[in-house]
């Protein structure tokens, strides 16, 4: 069942090298995950899982939890500990690296997936750079039980292993499309989903925004801030109160106070 | 006014080169800053600097905007870009390198501070390791208006350049203690400050939690999260409500949804 590989310059270690960039990831539709933990919430939400490097242990541990009958011939590669050092990520070996396909981040599905959703919470991404900031937003969203993310004029791709790590699996359950943030606010308006945009100049306390209406709560880039666009009738502004001298707050930790107040709206 | 320093190898450039290094700043007593906001915020916080260097514009804007007579003869030095490149956190020269004196952090200044607050809202950090988290929960601190933070069984000193970055210089503006987490429950107690402290496990929503009472908001180690002596009688164990498949928010998400709680229900 298992095709052992002991050579460093085997071509399919060097494959999985590769996918550690971020390129050659957009490319083949591929990438990696590390961490058990991680894999097991990739397998559950639904990732296509391609190839599984491990030792003996994990391989089998893997294929039992999930029930072998999952998996075709051929997938499952045994390797060693070197090896197995040489492919994770940075000095993560948890001594089982998986090769899955990039999921499906098409408005297309993202629309199907909404379809049965009467009161949608989402929220827009616009720009965010820091795999620690969006890895930890999808972790917060994944809490508040956000409805979907609209990652709008992303930079990188979702499948940074950074990203995948600070949202500790978080990233493939919430529904999520990849747009570009003028066909998001068209989306948003088609769907009459009001956007909630985080400024801070704004007058209105966000715990005076009515957030049990449906609502798209929009953040932007951690220097920037969101672009022009996001001025129009379609759009609220809110601000966070800042007692300080600082004007405005870290963006996961500002997304994580509006989500949280959302879901407290709605539990009222 | 400037003493000009050429040459890498001058004693003083070395010692700054030296600042860089945790120990070494914790057996010196100083720190370096980078960035001019955050120069800024740490000079109108008290932050006693002791030294300058910089080009001959930053230096000029710098004692201008202070006010020349504020400085002492000797501590301004003139260095080239090249040198500023050299002792600059990273790619981040802003012209402008300060060596600063660290702040008294003992008990007693913190108690003399906390005197004149008579509701007070406080954090106490135990553990917490990433200095982009501890930046960015002083960060929330300081936008939520909290009273003080205590810094328990840290691991690392706070004058770490990522952390100083990752507040935007608002660790110098929250008083704060560092301490052994039994002496802070201690003072706590004295102090009769409740601790509410939050825990994945906890049966009480922290939505339920009376804040406007003297509250010490207790959080914990990234990974390990908090250690067994935060079980007892001063303590109220709250949780956030996880909707989704983890089952934690990242610490410095949860720290600002509970400082933001506690702003909203002082504030009704």
């Amino acid at each position: 069942m298992f095709t052992e590989i002991t050579s460093p310059s085997n071509s399919k270690i060097k494959e999985v090298i590769k996918l550690r960039d971020g390129k050659h990831r957009r490319r083949s539709g591929r990438f990696l995950i590390d961490g058990i933990r991680e894999i097991d919430r990739a397998f559950c939400c639904g990732i296509k899982i391609l190839e599984v490097f491990g030792n003996r242990e994990t391989i089998n541990g893997f294929s039992k939890k999930f029930g072998r009958e999952l998996f075709h011939n051929g997938m499952f590669y045994l390797i060693s500990n070197a090896l197995l050092e040489k492919i994770s990520f940075g000095n993560r070996n948890e001594g089982i690296v998986v090769v899955a396909a990039m999921p499906d981040e098409s408005v297309d599905l993202f629309e199907t997936k909404m379809r049965t959703v009467s009161f949608p919470l989402l929220a827009v991404l616009e720009g965010i750079e820091k795999p620690g900031n969006l890895g930890a937003i999808f972790r917060s969203a994944d809490g508040a039980g956000l409805n979907g993310i609209i990652v709008a004029d992303s930079i990188a791709d979702l499948y940074n292993p950074n990203i995948i790590r600070s949202s500790l699996g978080t990233i493939f359950r919430t529904p999520h499309a990849v747009m570009n943030s003028l066909s998001a606010i068209d989306w948003l308006r088609q769907h009459k989903i009001r956007c909630a945009v985080s400024r801070c100049d704004a007058a209105m306390p966000y715990t005076d925004y009515d957030f049990r209406q449906p609502t798209a709560i929009v953040l932007g880039n951690e220097a920037e801030g969101l672009s022009d666009i996001w001025n129009g009738n379609n759009v609220a502004t809110i601000s966070l109160p800042m007692c300080g001298i600082a004007d405005s707050l870290n963006v996961s930790n500002a997304a994580a106070i509006l989500f949280y107040e959302a879901y407290r709206q709605r539990m009222r």
